[in-house]
């Protein structure tokens, strides 16, 4: 079903941008489990918006309620469910343009799906505000992954034609603006801010890295570690390309270039290179799994575009109003780590299907 | 679950490189569908070994045995089910390197997952030669597109560095080595065979795309047609990247350029550029649907890597033996078509639990 | 997933007997329904607590608040969620008994599942107050359903020894104690009466029809209606039993006396007798469908009883206090409505994918 | 989706009354799990035909031929399938009366559904032929719980009105006509004698119970163990009710008498009677679980019966030709013993999620 993900753990997702809240279920996290309420506070406030210069002045303290679930923040077996209220909604900002799809924008398919019956202010369920509640369940994942010594870091790894240098390690995770080279950093920004000053957007590409993996996580064929991050990696807005390892560049090598030979490493399995992402046949090795995403610039700009009227189908020009990122590739990074978290702890579990656990039953 | 894929019809795919036989099921075709089983078996056999310089030696009839599902070649509403039986199969190839992984292949993983219980004989479930029943269920799906005027067609787009020009139609499908410009294409084949002849192999892209496709089909979130497309095709063998439209070349743009502005042709909608690959939010938009796959050199390579033996630990030097391709683009064509024609026809057909069909029932 | 239901549409249910809420999502409902929220309330009151003698005394409005999916009260397409605050909650009740479980309850299972960490407030996400939310979804689905000229009422049949007479139709739905006798209905309130007098309970049997069903629902094997509405009606807590038709009846009749033979009334096939319930081969046949569930006699009841200490595994006797239900079945038959609702909902549109809808198709 | 089943193991059933073969596809299933081929078939051996007076004529030696999943009888982690070729075939038998649907068999439904191009012969993919399939999967599934000290055992409870007495224990699972009392037994083989001497048909009930369950299996709600068996069992042909534990007679007790207490027996949690089937909110309590099903007589008959003409809607007499059982119910105790072992052991698969399987991961 399409607002849900999930084999071992079912995620769903609800919420509009601007119903009365937005949210999430996420059901079969194991009972038992404390989660860090601050810990998840301070994951969420890296999506959240209105920060800085280059992001929509939309101020949502995005804090969840907790509707159940949990007891004293541990979990209890049942269906965790939060919500978010969307509070500063201003629904008059789209009232102009209801029936005149934005380019780039789902307005036009919602509208041929639901039959001129979608809730189109801000995007409806097709908005950007939706992965907030994708940062709750991540968020929530990311903590019983680090129990289990697994990490997932991301960076930004372009913005437009500029691209971050050096490989990436956990202290990046920390900035604000999520870069190895602090440097190449500031170029981005003030790439940013240039688009803006034109009333224009920019996209970027992220990498992601989990560190720590057992090898076995995955399954052959269609629920390989490849489908199922893709799977929910595609569920956040505008992303449109996803590689792994060496993903596209791998295409150009020669099979003995590309191939990651073993070695042995105190009793470990580990290989030269990791051109395959640390993922084989779907199949973790215990290598670093590593992806990159393309976001595409942000839809939403100020310049005027051709589009037309739904109802009449005639041409017109179209100026969009509101507030809006010119690059939504920062705010993007802690959404494309929570994609990954949910799918990461989902095939842990499934994992465990699998390993003999006859001792653990109690009869 | 793992070979199992879909959601309004399911496909479940069977077998081992040299198990007795491979095979197919695929549950939830309409009763009443004719199906030409020379198109089928004329789409199978692109995708079939040995017919040529730079693919493998092993002749595969690659006759699929239909067991159940169609009376007089027209579907009864029962599953299908489709049966290849493995004839020219060479176990003693494999057994040299039982316990020796292969640099690139799925061995050292599959005997994590299955510890050391795995059929590794030519790659057992993870082989390149489970893609025939997916072409088996992707050659029906394309005909009942086919049918409702969705055509899905694909070209190499590159091979190594060299890279494929023009812009797809439905001729390509038509060649051997399916490429626009056949120039380019003499030049990739010659590449082919120079890696080969070094006991190298290379990778390539392809590039995928439907036409006719209805506006509506997919669905927001975990369910768009990049999430779907995604799930089914990263279940081929060696494909290690995905982007849809303009892909990673939109994240190097600005929003201005990258928008697909509207404009009306003959009372339909259409826009300018199709960067966004006929997907808006998850959503066709009634424009040509394009993708683009990375794949990998096949990773059987005749020069010595290193590895281990999976039962001390202890490293050894492996070299293969045994009958492979130097490049599997070629025969991955036929593939991504048959994936693609599976994830949209499932979406198809959820579309139609959207449209009223209320007069359509009979009381 | 254990708290979601639904094939064509997905239910998923939330919330413990004493969390801050308990709610209910809902996907997949076609946009552009609207649905009238006093006949929704109406229904809900039907199943609410605290309205006579024999129910429990627990107060609950059980005013679902609508967070997403409506826009003035019509569906937009995106995910219906709904939720309930739970406020007269009494926690202390529950405390004396914590890790000593109620026999006839989930509060042992629980312990066992969920390794101590579960809800045992008022039974959690065990509590009967989960059907809250199913009956949220199911008056929806009712009211869709009602559009399509299919209607679904029932009644009590029996509690304890007691039987109710004659046959089922839609005036029943409107009593407070759903029976054809009524003064049969009066000697079962008096039944229950006694038995609470006693610090004791009692259970019977609620019968469901749907009528106005179109032939053709349902599927073979495992999607059979018999299959999906049995998965979704064992989910309301105390129902031990289902039967189709004749049921158990059935099997002791000849086959000559059980088979409903055709015949053709204005053009329509119908069947002279309906031991099949309106369900042949899991699918309807456009007769009534008709199902009978047992209702357990509510476990909570004031006698003494025998349990043990969870932690010292020490036998002890329980005394239970609190507010109880002597009786759940009047309760409980808007929810077997309810969950036949969803089920014959999703049935409804999963008929449409086969229905060919080509011509509904915008290009 | 229709002929699948499971969670945790994905059960595909395929094939056709007369289509070249019959078969199943059972996913998941750990690595390394050695079947007993010699077991396997002397179960499949008690659900065969043509052994005795009461069963039809038809003979098929019902060998599966596993087609991959195996590696020297032990699993391999790939998807096991195996099929069963039909070869006493004699489709004529069917010809007569294709467009005249047979009371009590699926012949209408089924051509509503898949408007008039379902196989009909012997009732297409409806046939309890399709039975044989789930007993292969069943058959593997109870070995794998035998290994976890589970039995499933079954028996005939009642013939028409005569009843099976007695408690059940493993040494009924030897006999031919599965009673405690072979006394009973032979009357209930004599009334199917006299039914069939008439042309007539009786149907019975079944009792199915799993011991050495441990407790913690099955998940509240949807995914409870009543859900899963009913869903699964609702599957084998002609079963039209399915009660738990004390299931309808619950209905008629009180509380006090209903409700299981507990005792401590060696440390171990125990309840003084049974009445709950072992399932608590959905989930084992270590207790017998305990079902019985209501089976409908044998819709084939040999007396005259009203129908009618599809084509035309006209009535018709119909006679049935052809070979059936004047009592199903023998032969469709290993059927549910079968649906009864899938659910519990993909119910045990899906607990080990829950189990904190942590030192297991080879990093």
């Amino acid at each position: 079903m399409s607002s849900s993900y999930g084999e071992n753990i079912k995620l769903t997702i609800f919420g509009q941008s601007h119903s009365p809240a937005i949210g999430m279920t996420l059901e079969g996290i194991p009972a038992g489990e404390s989660i860090c309420m601050e810990t998840l506070k301070r994951f969420l406030s890296r999506r959240a918006p209105g920060k800085n210069d280059w992001s929509t002045k939309r101020k949502e303290a995005d804090e969840p309620e907790f509707l159940c679930g949990f007891i004293n923040n541990t979990t209890c077996g049942a269906p965790i469910t939060a919500i978010i209220r969307n509070t500063d909604t201003r629904k008059g900002d789209y009232e102009s343009f209801s029936y005149i799809p934005r380019p780039g924008h789902a307005d036009y398919t919602a509208f041929v799906k639901y039959g001129g019956f979608e809730d189109h202010s801000g995007g409806g369920h097709f908005s950007g505000r939706l992965t907030a509640p994708l940062c709750i369940a991540g968020g929530i994942c990311k903590q019983l992954l680090m129990r289990e010594g697994i990490n997932i870091i991301s960076r930004i790894k372009s913005i437009g034609p500029l691209e971050d240098s050096g490989d990436l390690d956990r202290s990046t995770a920390e900035k604000d603006f999520p870069v190895i080279d602090d440097g190449q950093g500031k170029l981005m920004q003030e790439y940013i801010l240039w688009a803006k000053s034109r009333g224009d957007s920019v996209g970027g590409t992220i990498e992601c890295v989990a560190t720590g993996l057992p090898a076995g996580l995955g399954d052959p064929m269609f629920d390989g570690m490849e489908n199922r991050i893709s799977q929910i990696v595609f569920g956040i807005p505008a992303i449109k390309g996803i590689e792994f390892g060496a993903g596209f560049a791998a295409a150009k090598m020669t099979g003995s270039r590309n191939n990651d030979q073993f070695f042995i490493e105190n009793g470990t399995v580990r290989t030269l290179t990791n051109h395959s992402g640390g993922i084989l046949g779907g199949i973790t090795n215990g290598m670093p799994l590593c992806f990159r995403v393309a976001v595409k610039p942000t839809p939403s700009i100020a310049v005027s575009q051709k589009s037309f009227d739904e109802t009449t189908l005639k041409e017109t020009e179209l100026l969009i109003p509101g507030r809006h990122d010119p690059c939504i590739v920062p705010r993007a990074v802690p959404c494309v780590e929570a994609a990954a978290a949910v799918a990461i702890y989902d095939a842990l579990l499934g994992r465990r299907k699998e390993l003999n656990g006859n001792s653990g039953y109690s009869k």
